[in-house]
């Protein structure tokens, strides 16, 4: 069940009398209230002009776009107060097609068959595929402190932070609980980085295990058919060699990300693209405000906590408030049927009865699209009014201090 | 060892005092005698500039974009006389990373672990590379009806057509051997479709066998670096129904091609860039006199036929006449030392002590190459004069007809 398979079969339910609203796949690229900030595009009709880019570029990316990509993590982990070792060269950047094949590079690499690799529940979905294709074991944590899972075959833990489906971004404390089991086996960890807010890059920790950052234009830039994305790795003590040699060689008999595309690496990674970042952010606080607001007032959904650093929040739906509603896919195909709304199904993601909420869209869109999941619950619920959206805001605290739960969404 | 990291090693070993002329990797478009007639990079940005590219392409494509290439290739094969069932649909088409990402859809989805799959001797590395990660036997064919090696694991046939790296244009004769035994396994066949020249798409024979066809962008049109391929499926009996849903499958969990590439398909497969292709290859057909004469008066070569519809020819080098040199490595890392010009030794295509030399530089850049190349076999000789170069041409077609090379070469 991919999560593109899943979307083109709801899309196809949508109620030909209402407008589509998606809520469902996370791109921020097709509103123009965050685009407005922006003028990247001058930088690839720049290079494709030139015609200095037509031909092949090297297997791992041009050297001036890796180191570009070399100093713009490594601003990243000065600023979280991370030291050398925290920093990377141009030769630890390896440039790929988005996010994607990076994390199968990654695993290609790092695992073998019958290995398993650590991944986060909520999670994305290319991470179990990948490891379906070359025979790993994917084992799920809940966000939790994972060491109880790993074992001798244990070739990776996953960190997805931020922007990861839950909506938080992981403390220090929390963070560095992945790292401290991985320095006893010496083997390896990953993360994402795609946005800030109290952000502390997982490659401030590569003294006490090696880490290979993945990241991609595609989120944090709006340009996720661009298909840019990149891994450096960190590994001051060198336990990380063979991996590297495995990756360069695998990109030696693969096709990197277009050449074009790499070209305009430098200006967009330059710091003067800091004020898109910050007006986007802005943006999607706005959204934020009002999506948790109508989660907080639908009784049928339990809303654990705001989201910090990601365009996604997650909701557990209560089916039984909802008559005719089996399960997370009935949710989503039913809200689509009625009212042209994509959310994705939790189960795609790996947590059922959940689904995932894209917030990224703008706030009066959102107003309208909430308006309809609210009107949608209260008549699956038979007409009746929905109490919760009176109670006083400290029930809804208590709500989302329940010890499980708690310990689910923000851990630490 | 892959085509690149040979290449890696062979410039890192260049002869310092003399500029590096490279005859070993297949692109024309650093030179600006093959671009001077086109203007193919407005399209793209237009593309970016729209700003309506930014987001996610659907997994295969977009619509406008795989119709453009079902009209292309239909176009194709109409002028050689193909039917209906050689013509393909928008949603027989395929979008990919270039070539090497449809070789590696085609070959997942045909072939399962223990499969075995017919490859042409000399071909294309990323065949073997992708038959080594899935499992998939290579069984080599030396461009000759490849029915003997054929089994019950056979999963498919590649053909390479035009574009080889030995530079023959197959006849339909030829080429209708391939399908033939395939009829009575119902099994499917590929083919390369980049230049014309007497070019008979395989597609044309899809009555026959079903017939997946690849291509790309890069080597047409000269730009590598933007990674744009297709696979094209034509299946008129539906013998790859399940095939077509796998890449569809594969392609859901995959990265296609960047999207303002994809936008820029329409105009660059229209016909109004046929004046660009002739003007192309005018040049390389200049060029190929250029490279043909110094083969043919350089006594260690041995050269069988003039190349047609490629922009590379191999040659066989005969190391006995050439002391110090032991092999195809050898030679071209010793020419690399002494004259700074690239050639790739044929092991790589699988054709040991063999050298590919790609033709695609403006003919005086060739002229001073073929100098230096034939400087570099009189020096190894030992400073004897070279007696075949005022050997009478007949001899020369004589030894070009000799049974076995003949057969190889141009078999029909």
């Amino acid at each position: 069940m991919s999560l593109r398979g899943v979307v083109a079969e709801l899309l196809s339910c949508a109620n030909p009398a209402k407008p589509i609203v998606s809520l469902g796949v996370g791109d921020l690229s097709s509103h123009a209230c965050f685009r407005k900030a922006r003028d990247f595009s001058k930088y690839v009709a720049e290079a494709v002009s030139s015609g200095d880019f037509d031909g092949y570029p090297p297997s791992c990316g041009y050297p001036f776009a890796r180191r570009a990509v070399a100093d713009y993590l490594s601003r990243g982990t000065a600023a979280a107060g991370g030291g050398a070792a925290a920093t990377v060269a141009e030769h630890d950047v390896f440039l790929t097609c988005g996010g994607t094949q990076a994390l199968q590079l990654c695993l290609a690499t790092l695992a073998t068959r019958g290995c398993n690799v650590l991944l986060p529940r909520p999670g994305f979905p290319p991470y179990e595929a990948t490891c379906a294709m070359h025979g790993i074991e994917p084992r799920y944590y809940d966000l939790l402190p994972a060491a109880a899972l790993a074992d001798d075959r244990t070739a990776a833990l996953v960190v997805i932070n931020p922007n990861n489906p839950s909506g938080a971004v992981f403390s220090r404390r929390h963070l560095l609980q992945g790292p401290e089991p991985a320095r006893h086996r010496g083997r390896a960890l990953r993360a994402h980085g795609l946005r800030e807010a109290e952000f502390v890059p997982m490659a401030v920790f590569s003294a006490v295990a090696p880490i290979l950052t993945i990241g991609a234009l595609s989120k944090r830039w709006l340009v996720p058919g661009w298909r840019l994305g990149w891994i450096a790795v960190n590994d001051p003590s060198g336990a990380l060699r063979q991996v590297k040699m495995g990756i360069e060689r695998l990109m030696n008999i693969s096709l990197g990300p277009t050449s074009i595309i790499q070209a305009a690496i430098p200006p967009l990674l330059s710091p003067s693209c800091e004020e898109f970042h910050r007006q986007v952010l802005g943006e999607l606080e706005s959204s934020c405000d009002v999506l948790y607001k109508m989660m907080m007032e639908v009784e049928a959904f339990k809303c654990y906590s705001k989201p910090q650093g990601a365009m996604f929040t997650m909701v557990e739906v209560n089916a039984r408030l909802l008559p005719g509603i089996g399960d997370d896919m009935d949710f989503a195909r039913e809200l689509m049927r009625e009212e042209s709304i994509l959310v994705l199904p939790g189960s795609v993601v790996g947590l059922k009865n959940w689904i995932r909420i894209f917030f990224g869209v703008p706030t009066t869109t959102l107003e309208d699209a909430c308006d309809r999941i609210r009107g949608f619950c209260e008549r699956r619920r038979g007409g009746r009014p929905d109490h919760t959206a009176i109670l006083p805001h400290s029930h809804r605290t208590e709500k989302a201090g329940s010890e499980k739960t708690r310990e689910y969404i923000s851990p630490v």
